[in-house]
């Protein structure tokens, strides 16, 4: 039930970090989208590990080949099926850990839940797993650029206590956000960030961060009342990445401290529509996108899979000391960045195709 | 498209405020529940409003009647309707409302979307569309405590910048919660947000708040890997409630904070299960529920409609000065902590009966 | 989850015929579409039972409230609720049937899955649950002439062995139909088939009957490849409906018999689109109509609830002579017409808003 | 949207019969299932082309790898990818008809839903599409056997004119089905049938046929009430195969020439469950299995693509003699036979796991 997302832009996603590999099926990309693998291929690499010192040494190049849905360079409406080969695995990193459940980790859950442990440990449960929802990602992003203009932007906005300053949301850029293999563009913040995640990697310890993401261009009137509103299926989808454990929108928490009067967005009038003097929406209202930016913040924990020593008992009760083998980020929202945009825009081509769908009759005088 | 929610234990709700009514449709519920209209009467008294100074004045019994699925006190298995008529309308507050949108409400979104404004303004987006959840919500909460024993307890944790002292979690009640109109069970804080409360709304204003909650009795193995997280799909439900703007598991965003080392819950053994010593997981491990109890924060801003003047625009363009009429709540959180549990009590009924239909084939030695 | 139908235009019915009334959820319906109950009300008289001396005699007027989703006259995109109250039960008729399960009915199959057995005997295997489903159809037959132009006519084509002669279904009209009581547009035919009806009905038999549909100016590309083709949808939503065995598209069963170049529809050109110069393809060519009329049949058995005494066994597997009371229909063909109509109606809304949802992205030369 | 089936049990195909391959995902298998590729290598075997004489030459070994889902021989409950490499493609074949839609084939219809015409002309509406289906098929029976014992066969009971006689559905199997490559189990009527096939295929033309499916063992209670009825579910599955035209459960559409005295089918006691004494039900009563056999027939036209040469017109307008390249089964009934078990048991596998989700409260006396 749970590997497939989306009423109309439809991902369906498999594969296991030690089987043959990893992928997804997009139904529902209309027809005539101009698709090549290059187009996967750039979101894959801001994903893949080994991209700099600040993440896992695991070497994969994480290749994706188009199995179906494509022809001469153009979507066909049919079902794109996606898949990236598995290549540098280390099963014997996960030997021990086949009788010990890591702290934090999945590998527990999945044994209660399915009566049997993977190779991996916690299953699905695994950073490769997002390779399918990355390439099929980037084929939303382009549908969305192409028919709508939308641009989403990710970057991580503190790591620890380690806070960006001020980013102008209007221009921010993915050109600004890799110029630093932490993904910050506020550069003496991602100067300190870097430094503290090598320090944790040195210790054998991990630290979390806070990912932002903003999407401009999203016209007025996407996303549905009710439980299908536009930050719900946002929230959903964040929520449903590896690590993460909150999601706000707009004003967030703190516009929980605020009055009324100071958080309400007044309304303002350009052209022919209105727009927001303020953002503290976050660019969604009553669940429907208003036209301004959306804007919202992903939290990841710190990885629970660490070398340093932990104290735990084993699946018989025993008490031991687990220093967990394998080759692990000390910090993932650098790699996330990718996979958060990709998330959005699996949620924002769906949003898309329902309101193309549900138009509505013409208005009579 | 989006007012149904859940796989097996579905909902649908309809209904504006200015209609005949509002109203859910509950499929999936098993059959032989004992269940009477009272059961869901319970709730739907802790949301009414009038119930008390801190909320809206306007006054609606929203007694319920069940249409169809159960007969003798006992569910059917067959799709439960249910209906509460509409009272205590004044069209005319809202006549002004129909020239101008309220900020940050959804007037504006709901008539770029629909191309029509209904008499309330913002269509579904109102307080009143939560009557369905909450009913439905009562007869998830009475399946799942009756087969499952699961309690699900919802508190108010800040008003504005004041925020609860320390709650037992394993032990707080619903008892203790209804003590304070203000619906926390820190006294202290409870006098002082309502004060707050009363504060605000004498000067024709509002102010946000944060819900915990906390679910005991949930077993291990409940959600799903991937996209179907049992914390993402918290999240959406969460989201998708009226002027919330975030949701946090466990640590949330303050455990971005901190190290792998400190975050990780380390594993305990209690009898034949492991447990987890501490609960920075929120009871959620790689998308399912680990045994310890879940706990979750969600966000509400204040609310949008407001007595006092703000600047604004109204359709044409033209610079106003809105003071919103109508009889509105002051700040939401005392009437959200039914409907918080109604939702948690929605996603965690579907997540059962996902649970029991994919119990694995038997284990061979 | 077996009540509601649609992907986008979607129907979710409620209500057991011994309850309070019976209802459903219209959820996708365009804003903006002009309607009132007396556009449902329609097609509501055409299936109401006592409407001719050749159906059940029992008395329902079957008046429809809408509960939510329009107002002044139009629908807002929210979901349309509607409600018709039970009122002529003879709940007596059924306590003899509480020992007995009907042969050939759902009495059993109910019990054994519900693990309980409702008034009705049933449950919501009756022709009552049909009045949810006309309402809807209805609404998205409204939706599809308005917008689409697409006309739906259903008639009965035979009754027993008694079949209808030629038809022209390129202008057969619902008045033509409605002209003889059986709703056969061969007046001939007709009568014979009311002189057989009314012959059983006097022996407290019943008889079986076949109604074949035909839709016009459905425009080619409505449908999907593989799972959810048009047929299959449109062949789903038939054996759906209480009583029904069978479904055939264009040349059907027969058609098995021809060779390819028999059966084979060629093309013709007509202005810009190609036509079939026959149809034996029954306007569906891979899922997908191609602008020629959709044709099919759909078989429906003898009503199973007779007053002629049968031997069958009670639940505890004793021999007993059942003489079922109640008031039965002896055949359901002519009240079935505005259901097959309805239901065909709900499957190509659907459709309607899938292909305006997934329009394709333009071509370039 | 269309490529997926299944709430629980949930199938998505892809691939087209010109790209890399074809292939699946099954996501909803119960974990610990043993399963090896041996296991879905027969049914493909029985599927795939150039098996007999009466087959299309096209030479295709169809070997399948499994992607994910398994590890040493046990399903992990992940979804299991399945894939199919094209091998035996001639594109050339195809080229004329990039001009020229096949009458009865899709080729114009997918131009239009998609304004873009793939190397095999009709997109996804190939024979080789079912490879997936036929794949995943052979996981659900394994499912449905280990736990349930079920056992679905099916056979040709028609070719053209050619019907086969009685057959004893109790007993009837696929040893004695595959004993004939027209897979009939009368040996009479399959010669005859070879016969036919030959004769049609020599004069480069085609034939339907019709095949019967029976499934033993299916428990009662699996199904649901409404628009999931067993058969509406069976019906959809076997209209969304290629080159279907019709379904009909039990007495079909023979049965509406009965009375309901005849009809019936009372019932009978066997131990503590009561059977049916006659089966013109099908095995289904309400859309609810009753323990009987379940039984149903499917119509296959003849296949579109014939060598004999056909008047009709290109896509400009343009009268033209088609005589159609390509190596195309005369008559599609001996393959089709494993797709319609697959079909089958993709539905059951997952109405076995609703009805496991959905099992009613303890009955209380």
């Amino acid at each position: 039930m749970s590997s497939t997302i989306g009423t109309l832009f439809k991902v369906s996603t498999f594969g296991e970090s030690h089987g043959k590999g990893v992928g997804a099926i997009v139904d529902g990309c209309p027809a005539q989208l101009e698709l090549t693998e290059a187009d996967l291929q750039v979101q894959l690499d801001r994903r893949r590990p080994g991209q700099s010192k600040l993440t896992t040494p695991r070497q994969e190049s994480d290749r994706v080949t188009i199995l179906s849905g494509v022809e001469n360079g153009k979507t066909l409406g049919t079902p794109i099926g996606l898949f990236v080969p598995n290549q540098d695995q280390r099963p014997a990193d996960y030997q021990a850990m086949a009788e010990i459940p890591r702290p934090s980790h999945a590998d527990y859950t999945y044994r209660v839940k399915y009566g049997i442990t993977s190779a991996s440990g916690g299953g699905r449960a695994s950073a490769r797993e997002t390779i399918g929802r990355v390439a099929a990602g980037a084929i939303a992003e382009k549908f969305l650029m192409q028919r709508y203009g939308v641009q989403i932007v990710a970057f991580v906005s503190s790591v620890g206590t380690i806070t960006a300053g001020a980013v102008n949301l209007e221009s921010v850029s993915r050109r600004e956000i890799d110029a630093t293999s932490i993904r910050c563009p506020d550069p003496a913040a991602a100067e300190r960030m870097a430094t503290l995640v090598a320090a944790v990697r040195d210790e054998k310890d991990s630290v979390g961060g806070i990912i932002t993401c903003v999407v401009r261009g999203v016209p007025a009137g996407w996303g549905d009342p009710v439980f299908d509103k536009l930050e719900a299926r946002l929230a959903q989808a964040m929520l449903s990445l590896p690590a993460t454990k909150g999601f706000e929108l707009g004003s967030g928490f703190a516009g929980t401290a605020l009055r009324g009067s100071q958080h309400n967005d007044p309304f303002g009038a350009q052209q022919a529509a209105l727009t927001t003097v303020t953002n503290n929406s976050g660019g969604i209202q009553g669940g429907i996108s208003n036209g301004a930016p959306i804007v919202f913040r992903v939290a990841f924990k710190p990885p629970a899979t660490i070398g340093k020593s932990q104290a735990t008992v084993d699946y018989s009760g025993r008490t031991v000391l687990l220093e967990a083998k394998g080759r692990h980020d000390p910090c993932v929202v650098p790699r996330a960045v990718p996979i958060v945009e990709a998330m959005t825009a699996l949620i924002l081509a769906d949003c898309a195709l329902l309101q193309q769908a549900y138009q509505h009759l013409p208005t009579q005088r």
